[in-house]
Formats: C-alpha cells, sequence, structure tokens
C-alpha cells in the first residue's frame, strides 16, 4: 500500500457548519492538508429522507477518494446519523470518523448519568445521539431538545445579542429542571454558541461537549494509530469545495473559521 | 381550444410558503380547484444559482402542465425573480402571474412615494421588486432589507413571541428612520408575522402589501378577463404535491393554511 502519510484529510458537510470541524482540526494538527467540501447546492440535508442522504453522501465520499485522501470526517450530523455506513462501504478500509460517534465519546465518562443533547430537527427526530449514547451504558438517561432557529441565527451572525439569548433560554430552559451533567451540541453550527449557552445553563458544573473538538481529537488519535501524521513541517493547506454559490460560502465562512477562505472552488457532483 | 373552465389552477413554491398564497385563493375564488407544487426536496431556492433555479420552475412547469392547469401562479419570490421567463416560455400562452408583479402593482398608488420593501437574503440581493418597482415609477424611493430569520421563526411556529418580536424590531428599525408610505412583504412566510410587524411599526398610516393577497385578487381579475372561471357551484378541491418528506409538510401545512390538508403526495421531478 502507498505511502499516504502526505494525503490530505477530507472534511464533509452539507454546508458551512463542517467549518467548525475543520477549523477544530486545523488547530489539533497544524501540518495536515485538508479537503473540505460543503454541498451548498442541496443544503439543508436534514429536511430530506434517509435514501436521498445516503446518494448525497456516496457522491460526495467519491469525490473526495478522487481528491486521494487519507482519511474522511463526517463534520454533518445529519449524515452521520442516517449514512454513516453508505461513506464506510465506499472508502476501501479508509478510516471514517463522524461527529456522532465523537460526540458520543466524548460525552461519556464514568461519572456521566444523564446527557442532554441539542441539535437539528432531523437529528435530534432521528435519535441518533440517544441511540449511540445507550449502546454504551444503557442505564444513561437522555433529554433531548431540537433547536432549529440555532443554524440561522449562527448564519445571521447573531451569536450572542438578545435575540440569541432569549432564544437560547427557551431552548435550554428544560435543562435546567433536567439537569444533565453533560450537554452535547449534537450540530456543527453550535460551537458559535459555546459561550451563550454557558451562560444560560444554571449549573456551572455542566460539561458542555463540542463534537468539533471532540472528532479533531479522535482525528489525531486516528492518525497515530495508524501511521498517518503528514511529515510536512510547513502549516497544512486548505482547499475548500462547495456545489453552488461559492460567494455566499465565502462571506460566512470567515465568521465559521476566523479566518478567509483564498479559493472556493464550484464542483458539481452527481 | 377545449374548455378549460373546469381545469385547476396551478399554485408552486419552493417549500411551505407558497400556501399562504393558496390559502388566499381559496379565499378569494373558492369554487376553483387548486394543485399545489412544493419543492421540499431542494427547498431553500434563494441559495442557488439562477440557472438551477430556471431548471427547477422548468421542471415544476412541466408537471403542472401534466395536470392540466388552466393557469400558473408562482408563488415564490425567488422563482418569480430569476425564472419567470422560464415560466412563461413553456406554457403555450396559458396565463402566468407571480407574487413580484402582484405585490408590485398593489404597492403602487398615485400617493405612493417611498416602498419599503422586506425579503429572504436571495429575493432582496436580486433587486427584484426595486426593479419592478422602478420600471412603473422611475422617481419612487424603494428601501429594502433582508430579514433571514423570519423564515425559519415561521416554520418554527414562534410568529408573536417576545424572540419574533425583539427580531422584528432590529430587521424593521430602519424603516422607522426612513419612513415609506407602503410595506411590501416580499416573502411567501411574511403574511404570518402581519399584525407583529403592524406593532413595531411606529407610522399607523403605512399601508402593509401581503403579496398572497395581491395575487389571489390578480387571479380572480386574470380569470374573469379570460372567461376562465370555475363554474362549478362546490368548494374547489385542493391537490398537494411535494417532492420530499410529506409528513414535515402536513405538519406545516395546517399552520400556514389553517385546515388540515387530507392527502400529500410525492413525487420525483427530473
Amino acid at each position: 500500500m502507498k505511502d499516504r502519510t502526505n494525503a490530505p484529510i477530507g472534511i464533509f458537510d452539507s454546508g458551512i457548519g463542517g467549518l467548525t470541524v475543520a477549523k477544530a482540526v486545523m488547530e489539533e494538527l497544524p501540518h495536515e492538508d485538508i479537503i473540505y467540501f460543503g454541498d451548498t447546492a442541496r443544503v439543508p440535508y436534514g429536511i430530506k429522507s434517509e435514501k436521498t442522504i445516503q446518494l448525497y453522501a456516496r457522491q460526495i465520499t467519491k469525490f473526495l477518494l478522487e481528491k486521494e485522501v487519507k482519511m474522511v470526517l463526517i463534520a454533518c450530523n445529519t449524515v452521520s446519523a442516517s449514512a454513516l455506513q453508505s461513506v464506510v462501504d465506499l472508502v476501501n478500509g479508509l478510516p471514517v470518523l463522524d461527529v456522532i460517534t465523537a460526540g458520543t465519546e466524548a460525552a461519556l465518562t464514568d461519572s456521566s448519568r444523564k446527557v442532554g443533547v441539542i441539535g437539528t430537527l432531523a437529528t435530534i427526530g432521528s435519535h441518533a445521539y440517544e441511540k449511540a449514547l445507550k449502546a454504551k451504558n444503557a442505564d444513561l438517561d437522555v433529554v433531548s431538545r431540537a433547536c432549529p432557529l440555532l443554524v440561522p441565527l449562527a448564519e445571521e451572525g447573531w451569536i450572542d445579542n438578545e435575540v440569541a439569548q432569549r432564544t437560547l433560554r427557551i431552548y435550554l430552559s428544560p435543562f435546567n429542571q433536567q439537569k444533565p451533567d453533560t450537554l452535547i451540541l449534537g450540530c456543527t453550527h453550535y460551537p458559535l454558541f459555546k459561550d451563550a449557552i454557558r451562560k444560560e445553563m444554571q449549573s456551572s458544573e455542566i460539561r458542555i461537549i463540542d463534537s468539533a473538538l471532540s472528532i479533531a481529537q479522535s482525528t489525531r488519535k486516528t492518525l497515530d494509530r495508524h501511521n498517518l501524521r503528514n511529515p510536512q513541517s510547513d502549516q497544512g493547506s486548505f482547499q475548500c469545495y462547495v456545489s453552488d454559490k461559492p460567494q455566499r460560502f465565502q462571506q460566512l465562512a470567515e465568521r465559521f473559521l476566523g479566518r478567509n477562505i483564498p479559493d472556493v472552488h464550484i464542483v458539481s457532483l452527481s
């Protein structure tokens, strides 16, 4: 098998949210090259059927394989919930990580008794986190809530204004009664609200799990386990591909990455 | 030419918002049969390229023609702005109405001096209302603002809570300085906020143009002009087609229509 250490890491999402994962990977693994695909022509996935999501996931995986990635990160909760196996089936044994598995593993500690999960309508409706958490600890109590306004708020840039804070208060108030010890941010947009979320949680003890950080840490461990770390000493490159409207992506990307993306390429998948 | 009076009216939108148009048409023309198509598999259109929107609009128009509609209502601002001609080119002279033309005509009166427009990012970015208004009155002052959070708020059912009211306050505050005499609701979701919008506007004189009502009135006039009114005395039928996930559509439809939809059919277009 040829040396793949110099190959890029492939990351994909239905749109822009997965950039929080790309950012966390850049910080955790600064010498890795990254190829990001955001399916901006077909976002959002959350309202689509499982069959459609699996088709899209296969198309994107094929695109990343053409780019000769050494591993695939599914930075989209909807794909993680509905199409992980479709990706695994295509990649010929390359490592595949997904945000749900990474977030679940980070959430579970010896002391976890009750875990809260927030996510989009699709993610919460799929019960994907609940199933993944209970598969590891059947006694765990899981409480969840869909927060459909957080993605549009993040994309509007309203991260900590009064509207965001009041929206979070409505969404999070059940958790202040239910008192989970851990709260999983089950959507790649939500790390942008981490400070605002902490403000709304009455218990300062609660652990907040940012699945972007979790998957970045799992990525480092996986690369080490497979001896796949990029040996270059330069900063890794970052290439971005989208399926439609690169301009809007570029505007929003700055908010997510905290830096500009010089080139966003447009590709059409089928 | 065969008698088309008994044929249904075709109404389409990228998703669910166009149901405000369907509702207004049902109230204005209770004896007309209606066929509604919502492209729920590919919503939202606003983030897509013009070429893609034109392709989708042609596919939907062909579907409505197969259903032998007698006229076509474009209940989607994005399609009205980007693909009206694509629809007109396909329909062999059947009447085609669109929400932008209808809203613009309703907004213009002898006394109009300054018109405000609110809509999605795509609609406002296209300057479609501004162009349509200025084509009829070059001296008109037009001020506009994108309100991207209103669609997700409507779909969450937060029509008049504190979050909705504070969001509207932020979006509408420039109009309280600019003082337009008329405000066009340039998105088919926005009629749901009509009361809340009126509360935020300091001038009680301002005319609020609901393009769903406007297009329903234009529909009545157009049918009369072409002698196309359905002669039946029964209440018209309502058939709904969507391209994905009929369940979610059905849930939300109740909020938009104020009544249940018994059958939602799923069709795939290409």
